[in-house]
């Protein structure tokens, strides 16, 4: 039983640089059960309510795996409840009624603040799976902690690097969350590369200002990539009243092997939160990037499974008892050599 | 094995007061491992084929958390099968294909009488998830399992009490299966309060009457509320002609802490089939009853869980054999905690 | 760790003779669990992603309750990813990134060709489970494997046989692998009976013909049954200009019992992919052979099962574990009792 069991997971503004680390050092817990080297059962017969009243089938499948991966079972939604929600029902009693069915909840719902209000009617921990525009805490997590280790193989650490973000700033609710956290830190440059339109907002620039950090402003991406970490988002022609104009900056803010030898330093970390558009018109991030080692996407990918498990396993209180329930994996698999 | 191992339960006529009595007492034993105060694996490896050809989240996630609870794996479909029943494939067909997928199936469908004609090809017990208008005979059972309990609570019995049903009872069918279940105790008061455009159908009323039951029926909430359960259902608008008419009867068979106060005895059971319609232009059961210990509506949400998991350890005929397969729960949990 | 162990199963074209009866020599051993006279828990803990990006319900099911049936968990998702693929995302990064939450992936997808796009960049085996008009490997082996054992039971082998293909030969996907897998096989009479219009595709016949088979077209039903098996497909009207031809050509491609005692021989085996249309239009096998003790359709799916059983133990490399994690089956089935 620590700070975080039977509480909610609702906003990246709830945690604090302990929190984080204790969210991190559990993740690393969970790095054998992922890779197969052995399995767990701690969550033997919990039942996981995974609750995606938005389609999103990579975020449904991370936490559902990540439960299966603790040993418990998932029950789920998948797009809107035509019935009860469109028939009047407030999130309060559909959370009374859910949360009879689970252990825990794992949710995402299009509108902004639903998972909050939702929360307070829930008798289990709920855990925001996004939540529109304004939450994915466990994006903003993952994401972190793949900061956190990229750097860690580089002898670096999150206080006094740099970091690059690309794109969409305006838009992009991904690096806003992660900002946030990053302000939990020490001595960070924040180089913000976008179109002027497209600018990261006042608001998360104070937030990163105020915590004593250095933010510097960029409109073009070429000379302005010497960062420790590139965390790149799209470029959407729905924000551009001339959809040319959209295409004109995908051009400017591409990366692509050439382009990471001549700007970047060597050891780079390029990160994105996916899906990378690699249609020939936006290609943000080239694929010719796949064979360079400094290429963390889908190693982003794999920590979120990590953070998801250390969530559950938080929540639920059974962190200090992953281990005794440990079992030996019996099939096949080579997620256990190192790629 | 019992009368239940390897039935159907397709309809509330299937039902006696004794093997209602079995249903209840098995649904009582499943009371703990449902609050989580010790689990059971009496269906580890057992499959439950969720077959929901109509999409209805909620009962969906009670059936499969109910099979969860038990300890087996659930397969699902969401939504009517495109493919195989739209190229003119049988019910009967269908059934024998799924059933070789499945120990047990729970089936919703949209069509009134599918689940009887596919049971007829199904290799494996069939559970009547709700079919069309016809019956729902799992909400039934969990209705009256509602009602036993909070009667006993209030020292009194199913025997010899007063239900009064509120709203829509032309077209509800939950009425009408609970009002069946019902014929088969003794001495009870039915009051039924609606728009005489939506009055219970004659077929029900001679039903109860032919039980030896007393029927009073009135056109108006105030005045008639003392009694000890009190159910109410929607009123929609969609089946009157002018829908300011619907508004109407809604603002007269509506319910709040005011009316409770003044018409209600001060122990009468509220109950509703949820989901409960709270925007202001419905709210026919006002969020100001949310803290009223006899607001039951969350109880028969649980309540349903309990019953379901009844059927399948009834169905698969390990009733007897719950409790030798007992493990404690590990994880956090404050269901055990009374509210 | 056998020659599958770690592989994928993408097309008919990967297997020969001998990796055919491994295949088939684990299903045998599979079938006490699927009969639930026994059970084996030798993928507890490992997890299936099964991703059909293509509505297909019973070949979904089929797959996930074979993991179950082993043991295993299911994830997974139904109809195409708005999300992701529509955004760009190549099917290298989709495979990349759902790879890290599964052990195994059975994959269907509308696209000729994605399956196989999908696997090069998934870090876990890949099982086909449709790729739109190109391959369905499972059904192609579930069809060979009951030809196998129902030729058996009439003291009969694959070589050596007739068999009967009637119907749509031009556009079924499933008669074309079935005689690539066939092709293996050593002097096969083939009688392919069909409308002139959708006569097997000349490669397919000359695959057939070039392994040493004789193959016999004929373009009516009645005189050219007496066959060992039978295995008929689907007349589709959307593929005639002229929906009355399509009509003509279902009557004469009908099956009935009359004409099965007028024609077949008194053992021939009726087989058929599924679903079949019941409609009174198309009738195309009339129900009255339920009671045909030769009507195979139903084994050809309790097959479909014990097929993919063998594929995930083989590919997961625990074929030779499944029996040590064996149970006992402590609920009702009556799925041991021979039919």
């Amino acid at each position: 039983m620590d700070q975080f069991t039977g509480k909610h997971i609702l906003s990246v503004k709830q945690f604090d640089r302990d929190s984080i680390q204790t969210i991190f050092s559990t993740a690393d817990m969970m790095l054998p059960y992922a890779k197969r080297e052995k399995r767990t059962r701690v969550l033997d017969g919990a039942i996981l309510g995974n609750m995606f009243f938005e389609a999103s089938t990579r975020t449904r499948v991370s936490f559902g795996s990540a439960f299966n991966l603790l040993g418990g079972f998932v029950r789920e939604t998948t797009g809107m409840a035509t019935s009860a929600l469109s028939k009047g029902e407030s999130l309060y009693d559909t959370a009374r009624v859910l949360s009879s069915y689970a252990d825990v909840i794992a949710m995402r719902h299009p509108q902004s603040g639903s998972v909050s209000e939702f929360s307070q009617g829930s008798m289990v921990p709920v855990i925001n799976g996004g939540d529109g525009a304004n939450e994915h805490p466990t994006q903003a997590l993952l994401d972190l902690y793949t900061i956190e280790k990229e750097l860690a193989s580089n002898l670096k650490t999150i206080d006094n690097m740099h970091i690059a973000m690309v794109g969409d700033l305006k838009y992009g609710r991904t690096v806003h969350s992660l900002s946030k956290l990053l302000a939990n830190y020490d001595n960070i440059t924040f180089s913000l590369i976008s179109p002027k339109e497209l600018a990261m907002p006042d608001e998360v620039i104070s937030i990163i200002e105020d915590a004593g950090h250095r933010v510097i402003i960029h409109d073009q991406l070429e000379g302005n990539l010497d960062a420790d970490i590139l965390y790149l988002t799209r470029i959407q022609e729905e924000r551009f009243d001339d959809p040319a104009e959209a295409n004109l900056y995908r051009g400017q803010f591409r990366l692509n092997q050439q382009i990471y030898t001549q700007h970047c330093k060597s050891n780079t970390v390029i990160m994105h939160p996916l899906p990378r558009d690699s249609r020939s018109e936006a290609n943000e991030l080239d694929t010719d990037l796949n064979l360079n080692p400094n290429l963390a996407i889908f190693r982003q990918v794999e920590n979120g499974v990590l953070i998801r498990m250390a969530l559950f396993a938080l929540t639920l209180g059974v962190s200090d008892q992953v281990q005794q329930h440990e079992c030996a994996v019996n099939w096949y698999s080579n997620k256990s050599i190192s790629k």
